[in-house]
């Protein structure tokens, strides 16, 4: 046993532990959602979500991957290693491409699952289906490229750690387009310009998502060294804490004032909030800074669910608020804390311009692609479920069961109710 | 600090880290079956469970660890580390052999937590203990001797890199074994012939099951490793990642165009399929023959919860599609696919030739033995709930409690008629 | 790259994911302590936990940590290292600073979890954020500085692995303290001095709990060597995992004879007994010790349990009996059963003697700030809520909305009987 291979070894197990805790706020993502939409559509949200981690890994690894850190050109696109096949020399790390490709592909699906959110309680699930191809085959992929795979915003000195920009900015402005492309729930907006409750479904289970989140975003920021050896790692993980614990507390305070009661669903949204807000700057800032980004993170992220309200803009879980909003600020604040280039540490206007060029491109990108690729869909499939779909619920419409079932008894195949409604579905539909 | 100290150091951490990781497949194992049964039997269901990490590992401890790696006499069984005491030396690895325990107690566990679902809603819960005894003292650990301690299977050049056959296969005999002898639940076939449904009662639990299930899985088959400088782990995770998509993907897609509904319970089970499909072969197949046995995974999976329907044979959260034949199929695929040694790389039919057999006597020997002890068990105890502890749910039966209680106030001891029936319960089972 | 960076590379690693473990039994305290109470109630036993891991990180970074592993001054207190800030250098790891302050924190939000469960369903939501502060900021750095920050019970040899005692006994004997003042809920104790039952609103949510506890115990104890080199790592996880198996496996054998019935609360609660008592002991004590004191924790909880119903003391969720009392234990029976030192090892009465002494002098320091805490905050602000709050629940009550809600409909903002309710609290708060 030498050194070199212990240092491989090691570097292996840290990217694969760190990718398995990735995978993991998968199931994050679906109970936060779940939680938060209504009962009717529980299942389809966790379906969408397995669709994510299904469908979406195979596209990243049969085009996106390739499409994102294949072989650069013109800082444009990568154009090697579909299927992992062909030439990656250009890629050069001590854990091998494929272990690369792993925690990559838990990137690519993190991004479709933000847009999933957004979407809730009325996508038609077929489209849903081709938006996963899109956005995992092409959409972020190419983005991705620009910053991370010796693209052009890369190379003019972007620095975006583990994504505020790349995964939940160019994700979160895809769901705001998605939103409003496909409209709001029927119901959501009355005729009096007042918008209505729908109270979430299920907060204990929105908070087991919560905390799978948490957890996972060790992962996410800390996973995005690559490399055990690196000496930030500590520091990564700390910052990740204290921003999250901010963006928490400082949401769980201010709706206590505010609203003389702390909120959950806003409490559970700052803390991710928190998170997202640092994942761009984690290697870079204090923790001071850190503890500032994390608790403006929370407020910007409640400011934005009520911009959206009166916008009578419809995004069910605060997708938009959460990710996009956060993870602008993130980006912004990385160019002004970053101990190596920030603005406030007298570094001058460099890092920070480049990365408001590269945060209003990866947010246009990601909103104008969506926006035109439902568009597109829409002619060919309706992007959204019929009135009928969304009244009696898209877990029936489309998965033809309910969350949940309590009746102690069996129910007889020929007789049911239940049964009834489904076949009268499947003859509707053909 | 030298070289050899921090190798055997990051061993130990790996293998205690994916130890841990497998020890929360219990709590996915728990949540899937609790989710997919009826509401009446959740409690039930989670107790088994915590009945198999519980009683079971001290079983293991006991007796089984030594039966499975203790020194071999004939390549049948091993005879020593009895309570872990007694000669071990020819165990030589750089972590330690109570390290190695663990990693190997969460295996036994996970085989009895297979036979937990095929069983649901209608054991004797004591029996169910009894039955623990049996599997992760006696059945399971000889049949791993054979492959994994030095046995003849091993000898022979039997292949299961983490468990397809050997933990797989062999819980899902003894799972169709058990649900054979103990027999359909109360209702589940009409006498007109066709099956009733029972509808699961709590979905987005089982998917964090699901969600947990796959985040562990890959502890289960990169620690399988039991070193992280083996150069395949990254490999191994990418595989697992690659042939559960294929297996969830390729059955959501299935029942989208087969039943134009998108199953929630199927790709769950198919995703699940596709992780024990690639567990025999995670460590010899390229990323094109995992995404080939996840899909097929999958779609057996269908097929054979089918079969099972026609048979009549009632196995209520399907641990035999997903584990057996998965599981066979996993074990058949290593010996077409494996890079060094599979048929289809040219290199003869000694592998499958060998992977046949070894499959076929531990697919017997499960089913065999199960089946023994069970008819065994039930001349002394009847290993079947009599027909009112099933009619009024095995929560209540046999844990005097039911999942969830949603009134909002006490219940007084003396008065309350959810004690009436407890105390009426008790008096006749006096 | 050379040795000495990749062990520093590792033992990061190895501390980051410990305390990513440890944190994500913040999810467990917070599902297992939903699912044991009310269901009118759960929304507010989740805020508090996330209450814990938001304000609590932050005081102590901004407090605790100084007070505990700050320089010494007297074996009583220690004074340096505000916000990380000021000389920290007698703190000399192969990880960061900032790094041993995550694990740590992790540990100091773990105590104050503790308590949560215990004054469940009637506190006070805003005392319980200012025993927040005082627990992680005061109360709890205090006395772990006694232990292991270089103060007076750590110089007298007291031995406490990872916590039974500075964790466990004392977040316990908080507990206790908590519930005391508070009193019990309304209804719990009948007039004629029998007992009444809260059923336990969602058990299938208290063993998701259950399940993150137990995986994230490995980090708990394992982490707390706090580098991967030691060679303890494998052994501490084994006998975690003996204890736990047979803290569960007696309580629920026991309960299966005595009450004709497997109590799935009770074995929940003995397998987390089980890990409470070994964890002062992990890295001191045999394997067979490790089952002798997990069976014993279990039977001690189960005792405890009765004991406080006898006293009329309302401990909802078993904070005392599980954390207290098997804390206790587990402290003493190191001072019995370590191979190095230990009353059964021929040792002699030294190390059970300091064990008692610190075991006396933490109990009675986290019960008596406890109590003078509350009683002083209460001549401020009733440390209990209002009959009328505690009656519709504290979910409304504080947070203005229920755990699940199963409606398929939108509710209008300005007409909702939900949103009247709201409305008439607030009036009547301000």
């Amino acid at each position: 046993m030498n050194v070199e291979s212990l240092h491989s070894g090691l570097d292996t197990v840290w990217v694969v532990l760190t990718a398995a805790m990735i995978l993991l706020m998968e199931g994050g993502f679906a109970l936060v959602e779940a939680g938060f939409v209504r009962y009717k559509n529980n299942v389809n949200i966790i379906m969408k979500v397995f669709a994510d981690i299904t469908i979406g890994t195979l596209c990243y690894y049969v085009l996106g991957f390739a499409l994102m850190y294949g072989k650069d050109v013109w800082g444009a696109i990568g154009t090697s290693g579909f299927l992992l096949h062909g030439d990656l020399s250009h890629l050069n790390f001590s854990i091998s491409i494929d272990t690369y490709w792993l925690f990559q592909a838990a990137f690519a699906i993190a991004v479709i699952s933000i847009v999933s959110g957004a979407v809730a309680e009325r996508i038609n699930f077929r489209v849903y289906l081709l938006y996963i191809v899109l956005m995992t085959a092409l959409i972020y992929p190419i983005a991705g490229h620009w910053v991370w795979g010796n693209g052009w915003l890369g190379s003019l000195g972007m620095r975006d750690f583990a994504g505020s920009a790349v995964i939940h900015a160019l994700g979160g402005f895809s769901a705001l387009a998605a939103a409003i492309v496909i409209g709001p729930r029927k119901g959501k907006f009355t005729s009096k310009g007042s918008s209505t409750i729908a109270l979430p479904s299920n907060l204990p289970l929105a908070s087991v998502g919560a905390f799978l989140l948490w957890f996972g975003w060790f992962g996410f920021n800390a996973g995005s060294t690559l490399t055990a050896s690196d000496v930030r790692i500590g520091h990564i993980a700390v910052v990740t804490m204290l921003s999250a614990a901010a963006g928490g507390a400082v949401t769980l305070v201010y709706t206590l004032i505010r609203y003389n009661r702390s909120d959950a669903p806003s409490v559970i949204n700052g803390s991710l909030a928190g998170l997202v807000g640092i994942t761009a700057g984690c290697a870079f800032v204090s923790d001071g800074a850190a503890i500032f980004i994390g608790a403006v993170s929370g407020l910007l992220m409640m400011a934005a669910t009520n911009w959206l309200e009166a916008r009578k803009i419809d995004d069910p879980v605060g997708a938009f608020p959460v990710h996009a909003v956060s993870g602008m600020w993130g980006t912004l604040a990385t160019g002004l804390f970053a101990q190596d280039g920030g603005l406030l540490y007298g570094q001058g206007w460099h890092l920070i311009g480049v990365q408001v060029l590269g945060l209003a491109v990866l947010c246009a990108w990601g909103f104008a692609l969506t926006w035109l690729g439902l568009k597109l869909i829409n002619r060919w499939i309706p992007v959204r479920s019929t009135e009928e779909e969304e009244e009696i619920g898209l877990d029936i419409s489309y998965h033809g069961i309910m969350a949940a079932h309590q009746a102690h008894d069996f129910i007889d195949d020929e007789e049911s109710l239940f049964n009834e409604v489904l076949r009268e579905q499947e003859e509707r539909k053909l």
